[in-house]
C-alpha cells in the first residue's frame, strides 16, 4: 500500500515495554517502526535492545537465554553483550578472534523511567535528552493508572484520533458529549518547535460521566489538547480544584499497528481510591471504541491502496502533527516562530 | 499474478444484491470489481450506492447509519446523500459551508429491475439503457426459481463454464450427458454487436436426468447457448411445449471472485410445484461441482503466476465472449457485420 | 523477499515420493522447486510426472484420475500419456486432431531406486546418470531406517544445518556432545568436483547418548561430513567394527520448504533390532528441534527482507556446498583441482 502519512522516526524515544514485564533473566521479543528487537537484562539488571537476528546465521536471539548477563543465540551459543559485541563462538580454539565488527548485533540505545523501558530508535545512537515525564505522574493528591493498548492504525491516525474532539459526540456519544451541540466554542490552535496545542476557551464542563467527574454542579473548563514529539498525545481538562489528564505515548510498532501507552492521571472531587474502579472500564470502553473505527479506517485504507483524506477546519491539530512528524523524520528543527490561528468549534 | 483474461467493464449494470437483501435503514457493503462499494436507501426507499469510504478520514461508511434518509460516517457523524453530496459536518459554525466538492462521496448510479438492485460499475455515469430483462421471468404457465452463488473465478471463466457443453459429460456426468457419446450434433455460433450464441441443431433430447424432465418419450430439442454483454450466460432448451432457460447474471466482485444470480424458469410436462422441489437441489448439485473445479482452476493459475490456455474447435463460445468482453473494456462497439461459423460436435 | 542463497537446480533427480506412496491409480501432487507437479502409474506400473496444469483451461491435473494409464482432467476429459501427449478430446468428431503440440502436457523424466520415486527437475530432460545409492542400504549385517520430514528452511540452510558440528552441543545438548568442550580435533576440508568433505581427525568418541551406541568403551572415532551434489548431506561415524550413517536427501519444495528423506543405516556392538526402537525417536527430537530452529531463522530472513549472514573459520562446508550449488545452478562443472584446507576446532 501506498501510505505517505507513513513516518519513521530517527534518534526517537520509544517504549519498548514497562520495567515490570522484563524481568531478570527475561529474553523479550518487541517490535519497532517494522523492526525487530529483543530486550533483555545484564548481570547489573541494566535494560538493553539489540536486533533480534544473530548475525551468523539469522536465527532470532530472542529464542535464546540470558547467560552470564549476555545473550545466548540458541543456534550456535555465539554470545552478546548489551552492546551487541560478541563476546563467545563456541567451538573456537584459545586465541581466535571472537569480537569481529562482522560479528556485532545492532545495539540500540535504552533508559528506564517511571516504570517503562524506552528504546532509541536509530541504532548505534544515543539521545542527548531524556524521554518526557508524565504530569503529575506520582505526585501527592494525584491518583493515576496505567494501561497499554494495541491499535491498528498508523501514528499519526492513532495520535489525531486521541486529540480529535468532533469524533468525541458521535462515537463516545454520552461519555464526553451529546450529539446534539450547542456551545460555540472558541479554539487556539499553537503550533511550537516540538509539540502543537488546541486550547479551548469558554468551554462549559462537558455534558456526560467525564463532565460530571469533574464537577457535580458544571461551570467552565480549561481544556487543552496537545502533541509532544515524537509521539505523545495529551489531553488535559482542569475545573477549579478539578483536574483530568490522560497522556498517551504512542509506539510505531508497524506502519499501522501502533502501541498505545496511556497513564491516566486525576485529582477529583471525590478521592480518587472511589473513582478509580470507574475510570478504568470507562477508558476501556472509549479505547474499545476508537480501536474498532481506527482499524475499519486502515483496513479501508488498504483496500483503496492509500489514504486519501480531506479535512474541515474542525481537524484542528491534524495537520500539525503531521508537519512536526514530517520534520522529525527529515530531521529538521522546526520554524523559529511559532504559529497560531483561531476558529470556532460547536461542541 | 498476471491475468490477462482479466476485464474491467466500465458503464456496465451488475447485480448489487436481491431486493429484499436491501432492507428500509439497511446498510449494505458489496464490492464490484474490486472497489468497496455501500448500499442503502433513502427516506422514499430509493437504493443508492456510495463508495464505502468516507472522503473526510477514510472510515467505511458501511459502519455507518442511515438517517433521515442519508448515510451517516460512524467516526465523526458527517451525512451523505444518495447522489454522495455531504449534507452534515457535525461541529462546524452555523454558516460555515458543507457541501464542498471535496467532501463529496462517489455515488454509483442504481436501479431496481425484477426483485434485484443493479448498480452502474461507473461512478458519475447513468447508463441509457436499464439492464436486459429475464425471459419469461413471472409470466403465466412459467415456473421459476432464483439463486445465488459465488465462485472462485473471473468473469470470464465463469461465464465461458456455464456454457460449455463438452465439460458437462465429465465433471456432472448422469445430470445432462453421458461419457458416451454417440450423436454429431452441428453448433453454429454466431457474434453480434454485443452478444454471442452457440445453436446445437439436430441435438438428441438429452441423456440423464435434466432430458427426461423436459420429455419422457425423447425427441429433438432445440438448445442455445448465449451470452450477452456485460455479463449474463443464458442456457435455453425447448422441447415441444416443454421450456428451460437458466439465466444467469455474473458480478464481478473480485478479479477471481464472480457472484452468479441465476434464475431458473421452466415450462414442463409434470406440473411447476411438482418439478420445483427437484430443480434445487439438483441445481445446486451441478453448481457445487462446477464451483470446485473452477476454484482449483484459479489456485492452479495462480501457482503458476496466470492462465495459459490452449483451445479445441470445441471451446465454441469462450473465444467470442473473450472477444466481446475486451471490445466492452475499450468501450468500442463491435464489429458492423455479425459473424457466424459451423462445426461438428459429438454429444 | 531477497534471498541471493536460493538456487534452482537444473537436470537434477529430487525425490518426488517413496515408492509405496504412489500406489497404482493414485494420483499425486507434489511440488519440486516452486513448480506443481503431479505423479501416477501407467498400465505397466512405471512412474510419470507431469506439470499439474492442463494445458485446455489449467485445471490441475492431480484432480483427474487414471484411466488405461493415462491421466484424465477432470473438468472436460482430455486424456495425457506419460510422455505429456495429449490422447484424447472427448466431443471431437473422428479424424479430428488430437495430439497437437499446444495439447502437450510437459513431462518430467521419472525413475525408482532404492523405494524412491526419483524426478528431474527439467521438463523434457533426461539425465545421463542415476541417483546416487544409498551407502550399505539394505546390506547384510547393516540395520536402515528412513524417514521423510518438512522443515521450512532453504535447500543451503537444510544442507548445512545437516551437516554443521558446532550447533550439536548448543541444540541437541546432550544427545552428541557437551556444552564443555574439551578436545582440539584436527578437520580438514576438501572439495571435489560435485561434493565436499569435511573430515575430522583424532577426535574421540562423542559424549552423550550417540557416541555411547558406536562404543561403550570410548575410542577414536573416524567422522566425515560430506556433501553430494545436488542435494544430498550424510553423516558418517565409524569406530572400530560399528558404523553409523545418517544420509539425507534434500528436495527443494519451495524456496523456503524442504523435504528430507532420510536414511540412517548403522552396524552397532548392540544387534540392530534392540538399537532400532530407541534410534527413530533420538533421531525425531534431533530433527524437530533443528526444525524449530531452521523456521524460526527463515522467519527472521522474511522478516528482515532476506539473509544477511556472517561466518566464522568453524563453519566449514557452508561455503563449499554453497560454491558447489551456485555451479550446478550455472550449469558448470567444477574446478578441476580439488581443494582442502585445515583447521582446528573444539569438540
Amino acid at each position: 500500500m501506498h501510505a505517505p502519512s507513513v513516518v519513521k522516526l530517527p534518534d526517537a524515544w520509544f517504549i519498548a515495554c514497562t520495567s515490570e514485564a522484563l524481568k531478570p533473566k527475561q529474553v523479550l521479543p518487541f517490535t519497532l517502526q517494522g523492526v525487530p528487537l529483543v530486550a533483555f537484562r545484564d548481570s547489573d539488571g541494566r535494560a538493553h535492545a539489540l536486533l533480534d537476528r544473530c548475525p551468523h546465521r539469522n536465527a532470532p536471539l530472542s529464542l535464546g537465554a540470558v547467560v552470564n548477563g549476555q545473550l545466548q543465540c540458541r543456534y550456535h551459543g555465539w554470545c552478546f553483550d548489551g552492546a551487541g559485541e560478541c563476546q563467545a563462538v563456541p567451538g573456537l580454539v584459545q586465541g581466535a578472534s571472537i569480537s569481529l565488527p562482522s560479528r556485532r548485533a545492532e545495539a540500540f540505545a535504552t533508559c528506564e523511567q517511571e516504570g517503562y523501558v524506552w528504546v532509541c530508535s536509530t541504532a548505534g545512537s544515543q539521545p542527548t535528552h531524556r524521554p518526557r515525564a508524565f504530569p503529575h505522574y506520582r505526585e501527592p493528591g494525584y491518583t493515576s493508572l496505567r494501561r497499554t493498548y494495541l491499535v491498528k492504525a498508523s501514528l499519526l491516525m492513532a495520535l489525531e484520533n486521541t486529540l480529535d474532539v468532533p469524533h468525541t459526540a458521535f462515537l463516545h456519544g454520552g461519555l464526553f458529549r451529546t450529539a446534539k451541540k450547542k456551545n460555540a466554542v472558541e479554539v487556539v490552535v499553537r503550533r511550537f518547535q516540538d509539540r502543537a496545542e488546541a486550547e479551548f476557551i469558554g468551554e462549559p464542563r462537558p455534558e456526560g460521566l467525564v463532565g460530571k467527574l469533574l464537577s457535580p454542579s458544571g461551570g467552565v473548563v480549561q481544556h487543552v489538547d496537545s502533541f509532544f514529539l515524537p509521539s505523545t498525545a495529551q489531553v488535559e481538562y482542569r475545573l477549579g480544584d478539578s483536574y483530568l489528564c490522560t497522556t498517551s505515548v504512542m509506539t510505531p510498532v508497524e506502519d499501522f499497528l501502533t502501541r498505545v501507552d496511556a497513564v491516566i492521571c486525576f485529582k477529583l472531587p471525590l478521592p480518587g481510591i472511589l473513582v478509580k474502579p470507574f475510570v478504568a472500564p470507562v477508558g476501556e470502553h472509549i479505547f474499545s471504541q476508537d480501536a474498532r473505527i481506527l482499524a475499519a479506517q486502515t483496513e479501508t485504507m488498504q483496500r483503496f491502496g492509500g489514504e486519501k483524506w480531506t479535512s474541515s477546519e474542525l481537524d484542528v491539530l491534524g495537520a500539525q502533527i503531521w508537519k512536526l512528524l514530517k520534520q522529525a523524520e527529515a530531521k529538521q528543527s522546526g520554524p523559529a516562530e511559532p504559529y497560531e490561528h483561531r476558529l470556532k468549534m460547536m461542541t
